[in-house]
């Protein structure tokens, strides 16, 4: 690959067996891409795959565009780990405590530790087999889900300090300003998941997240709990998305871009 | 029972036949004890417990005192939702939705989302089988797990606001004063979980959670991550616990007690 495992994953058994590149790779007689909607994912290792023998592509999004010579596309599998258990399975392998633990970290992440609608029954079944196997399930858990670099919870909590609620607690705006990244020390992988801050308020239908792109452009995400599509109200802003989450981004100044907004989801609510 | 089902388990199929008395009650024939370690933990439903014909204690704490007639203790299971399931299936039972959704909250409460080390292949076999008669894994997960009350996200960012980070970032201190509950307006149940935000930052290995009580006494909780004995630290101040979590009372002003700390600290970081 082309940059270090992350820090966060250096746990992960086998991770010496992962080799950094930084001149034009090898030619390989097979090559197997995972977890892969499209050519334009792999990056720069698009050249690798192309001058192969061989290609391969598993994966598990509905987008794929099958690319490879063989491709095995399981659209209702939650992970891509989950489909490669189920090779090793199948060619008779015994699953070891190190394979395991990989193919667990693979399907706990991609499920947010089984709580995501994509977790199926099967799901369940591949995670007690490797649980079985030894799996540190505590361990794991602590690392991958709990643990915060000191920025982002610094971020989080300028977030909380920021936190607006209006239309009787049932709209709430979140924002980032380059400003509160800069004095907490954070960067643009810090600002992940804190757009839910709103949205998991007791109470809170709509939460609108807004994060500073520049002087005067704001990327906006949109979230809702129960009944409001705010699909509609993103794609008013030539935005787009789900009926539960969507996005757009808009030029102007931040007071002048909430009240337009408070106003449009004011209808809706 | 004497409470209110809290408003954030309403959700759960079959509340209504949950009812809550004020007078003295009747006499039953048969009385169940779920999930309850000794007779202390029935509160005033004990003399339920007591005038009853036949008495039944289904349970999994290792404390069990066994206080039933009859004593169902299975301490390896993660839950009395993995026993009582257990009990269904052998009864011939067939599990609807209704049934395996208070089931899987059951589970998925004790085990923390199938992240705490009492996670056992059987826990992810019995989900497996609930998942598939019909829970509805992301609404559950949203409101159990994600769900967070405007008074607790508020005292969470006072408490990150007061965060320090001391010894090269490997201790933490977080604490909860009487202004911080006043100010934010939360109440004893918002501090739960607050005690982990120090502990979960990359690097810290002991962090101390200081809450006030009262004007001059503080409780005190300890974790460690990998190596530190917390249980030694809080037995000096007449505390106790557990090698990675531990807890004591002491009486001072919390600027003396915190220096006292970090000196007894440092000598087994």
């Amino acid at each position: 690959i082309e940059e270090e495992i992350p820090s966060s994953y250096s746990f992960l058994p086998g991770k010496e067996l992962v080799q950094v590149y930084n001149e034009k790779p090898d030619k390989y007689e097979l090559v197997l891409a995972l977890d892969t909607g499209d050519l334009d994912r792999l990056g720069k290792r698009v050249s690798i795959f192309r001058e192969a023998d061989r290609t391969v592509n598993i994966d598990h999004h509905t987008t794929n565009t099958e690319f490879a010579q063989l491709n095995l596309v399981k659209t209702n599998s939650s992970a891509v780990g989950e489909i490669i258990y189920q090779i090793i399975k199948m060619m008779g392998i015994t699953i070891d405590r190190d394979m395991a633990t990989c193919l667990y970290v693979a399907i706990t992440t991609d499920t947010g530790g089984f709580r995501y609608s994509n977790t199926t029954p099967i799901t369940h079944q591949i995670a007690a087999d490797l649980v079985n196997s030894g799996v540190n399930v505590a361990d794991i858990s602590q690392i991958v889900f709990e643990t915060t670099s000191l920025p982002k919870i610094k971020l989080m909590g300028k977030v909380i300090e920021n936190l607006e609620l209006l239309e009787n607690g049932k709209l709430a705006f979140v924002h980032i300003t380059d400003d509160m990244l800069k004095s907490t020390d954070a960067g643009e992988e810090d600002c992940d998941g804190l757009v839910n801050i709103g949205r998991n308020i007791e109470g809170v239908e709509v939460s609108v997240f807004m994060r500073q792109r520049g002087d005067d452009e704001y990327k906006i995400n949109f979230r809702s709990k129960t009944y409001v599509d705010v699909s509609r109200i993103a794609s008013r802003h030539s935005g787009g998305g789900h009926v539960r989450a969507a996005g757009c981004t808009v030029k102007g100044n931040m007071n002048e871009i909430k009240s337009a907004l408070i106003k449009e989801i004011r209808e809706v609510l």
